[in-house]
């Protein structure tokens, strides 16, 4: 069998530590912190994890799960079933752990992308016991080569006490190269991150640990997750012509040349649609500086369009995974993955003068975004990358459609229940309607720009009075404090927040929204 | 007359320029945007400000006003009453104009300090008209010598058309050699920014621009303005002792050396009292890598513990400032001032891994924290630099007093009614009842945390009603929507926060906080 593993694992007395998952899994303690590799469901650990659920539902186990980002293959969903999960942190996309989350149970801490892995090497939260990580083979000096995704991989292997790797047969030999794994240095004697430029490589292509510390290789073959973003609509194509023109502008005003400056896009289906919207566009010889690439990256290699994207993870729907993956010499030298505390690192950021596309789960009227929570309470999936990036763009966008739940819900509010993204940090809000440039302006002014360019009526002559009426008591931010989340109430109490007990909708039913949903 | 100058503008053509202030002031127009060195009162244009007020109460006369940060001398003050300030950015910090934001006279852009220049130099905001910019002198070459304070006058004056200097002959030469204004080239040709200790120098002693840019010049004698902080109390010692205490573990955890990390300290009388406070701390060889150097970095220097500090102005009591510019030579070669996009950089604070120590007006059970709008509408002075810190920083910490008014309001509250920093960049809450470590913790722990150590009763006993009376609905941030602001509409209507129409007040009544005042 060993022999079969050569090119997997170059090390030969590695290819002794090849074990079960469930043989693995015993390295797992309860009370342990565990970092898995996983970013955006690409990447992620796949059968280790599950063999933990299993042990969780027979003895006591249960663990502080560290990832990059979200993870596929149900392993949220299986180890919150199991009960295995005490802590979860830094971010989240599954159903039943949310559930879990929002009930008390699991203990979330929804971090900065970015943050950490600064946090563990500096000891500042639980140190990583066992990191389990996928990877497509380990070289001849026992450094691990990840799949699609880094995610925090390489500093939960380098600072954890005992690594499990995952070898899946099915993540190209290919995709070696891919990957340029940079460390900062421990602080005081951290040096400047000297990357320039999207493209720049400024690492190793694997992950350097002590050989020793790898107790563990299991061998799998199952793919990683699809993402399960929807297809542009009517929609996400308006809020795409909308940001494409005011590109145009800034272009014809000289701030920015035909080829902007490096884009960042959020994950989901809104950001997707608005970079597939750049096909169509006049810009050439794109960049992009991201955490995870999505569909749109490759529609937009393919259009001739995007000169190279850096990011994190590469997540992809069914079918283009094939198309890419298939064909992935087509992209090699125009792509590269970074860990994410590079990719969202805020010098970085700063630096390159990133133009940052996130999504919002609500705005308001001045500005601030909630990425989070549903009525100021239940978390959706966490804050991400999003605060790395908004916080030190070039350029800082939110797009949300104006309404969810067929009209019932404003996406733009009187204030926002939670505040993800404070007015300091948002530039421009879009929706279908229209775009908002908020550069420059006192917030009184802000409300106006909002109102008229992102909201549809009746919630267009709501917001207006409630602004008028809040103007009135005066205030460099005007609110009438008592009213302030009246939209939110109405909306858990009578299912609308339009106002009066059952009064039917005028807004359009366009679209169930599925952030909110 | 010109030969008194030799020393102060060295380059002989441009002691022709020498002018009234009202002649200088002549320069700028209605509608203009004019950029006014001055930060935390310090090395603020002093003269020609308030001839351009003298002209607005005669003719048309409305400009947009940048500075670095708050003006001294009633510029404000008397540039508003003149109704001569359109819109202002990016702080202020003056009663009368703070009561024209409020009204709405006045638009206030109320930014990240670190961030003003960075939409200059892209054109995201109107260009620099005129800059005035005081000096100790101008060089040989016609480069500006700043006095005590470079803020974003280096920036200022590289972009105005024009270039009006007020030499103030009470400033001495010997500040000559203080300054460090390094400038970040355009993108996407911008490099790192090569400073890796708050020691390092990597920019310039004066500020080089094109000598014939500048239009005026005007000679001044009027000092500095004192800061207005107030002494330690009995709550801000208990503060201090509190941080110490939490630093101290931090060290003997390993996590910190006994010289810590590079502080940051926030404008104002708590963080000035907290810096006092480690005069009696075990630590030694400590450093500031901060905006605004106080009477206790100072103090600190004086009493041994200071081996460095970075800064971007130097504002003192006036008994204070006495002391040290008369012994500035004792200091000089351990301090440095440079413009605030450098003192306050993403880049840098991320890599020095600064200890970031703001106040907070009020924050809430959560750790989000509102440094700016009194019950969520009246702008009190602005964000500042302090976003720029906690975002960043190796570790944020917040101070507050736990109680204001006298005991009728509380500083913690369980929601705040504007978010300037988000619970995800608030690491430590420290008030004078104790200190709240939330590092790593979900929200509902977090509200434990915060109300347990950091609230006195009867507040603690209110707070944790709602938190109780909250998760019993669920969530992973609980809250009740429509009581989440009843503490602050309380307040308002019946002027305290305690339950019942002219209940008095169980709280013992400490001090009438000056900060909500």
């Amino acid at each position: 069998m060993q022999e079969h593993f050569q090119d997997r694992i170059r090390l030969p007395q590695l290819r002794e530590r090849i074990t079960s998952a469930a043989e693995a899994a015993m390295w797992v303690k309860n009370g342990m912190t565990v970092g898995m590799s996983g970013f955006t469901r690409a990447g992620d650990a796949k059968v280790v994890p599950l063999a933990i659920a299993e042990r969780a539902r027979h003895e006591p186990l249960k663990i502080t799960l560290m990832t990059g980002a979200s993870m596929g293959s149900d392993v949220d969903k299986i180890l919150t079933e199991a009960h295995a999960i005490a802590r979860r942190m830094p971010f989240q996309a599954d159903p039943v752990l949310r559930a879990a989350i929002n009930r008390g149970e699991v203990m979330f801490v929804d971090q900065h992308l970015s943050e950490t892995v600064e946090l563990l090497r500096s000891g500042q939260i639980a140190p990583i016991d066992v990191a389990i990580i996928e990877a497509i083979a380990i070289t001849e000096t026992g450094a691990i080569i990840p799949t699609t995704s880094v995610g925090n991989s390489a500093s939960f292997a380098i600072l954890a006490d005992k690594v499990i790797v995952e070898i899946n047969l099915t993540q190209s030999l290919q995709l070696e190269g891919l990957h340029d794994i940079f460390i900062p240095k421990h602080r005081p004697h951290r040096e400047p991150i000297p990357l320039l430029s999207p493209s720049d490589r400024i690492g190793t292509t694997a992950i350097q640990i002590p050989p020793e510390k790898i107790v563990a290789i299991v061998i799998t073959e199952k793919l990683d997750s699809s993402s399960t973003i929807l297809p542009p609509d009517e929609e996400t194509d308006a809020i795409a012509r909308h940001l494409v023109n005011f590109f145009k502008n800034e272009v014809s005003a000289g701030r920015l040349t035909e080829s902007l400056l490096p884009i960042q896009a959020g994950i989901g289906t809104i950001a997707n649609a608005v970079m597939t919207g750049f096909i169509d566009s006049p810009f050439k010889h794109l960049s992009m500086y991201s955490e995870v690439l999505q569909d749109s990256t490759f529609d937009l290699f393919d259009a001739g369009k995007l000169d190279f994207a850096s990011g994190s993870s590469i997540t992809l729907s069914a079918k283009k995974h094939q198309e890419v993956f298939d064909n992935i010499g087509r992209y090699k030298d125009r792509l590269v993955l970074r860990p994410q505390e590079v990719s969202n690192h805020p010098e970085v950021i700063r630096r390159l003068g990133i133009i940052a596309i996130n999504t919002a789960l609500e705005v308001d009227i001045y500005g601030n975004v909630n990425s989070t929570h549903v009525l100021g309470t239940h978390m959706m999936n966490g804050i991400g990358g999003s605060g790395d990036f908004a916080r030190n763009a070039y350029l800082s966008v939110f797009a949300t459609k104006s309404v969810a739940k067929g009209g019932k819900i404003s996406s733009i509010v009187p204030m926002v229940t939670h505040v993800d993204h404070t007015e300091h940090d948002v530039d421009i809000i879009v929706t279908e309607i229209g775009l908002a440039d908020l550069r420059g302006l006192a917030p009184r002014e802000r409300a106006q720009v909002i109102i008229n360019h992102c909201v549809a009526e009746p919630y267009r002559a709501m917001l207006n009075d409630y602004v008028s009426q809040a103007s009135e008591r005066g205030g460099h931010t005007p609110h009438l404090l008592e009213q302030a989340f009246s939209w939110h109430t109405r909306y858990r109490d009578n299912g609308t927040m339009m106002p009066g007990p059952g009064k039917s909708s005028g807004v359009e039913a366009r679209l169930a929204d599925t952030v909110i949903g």
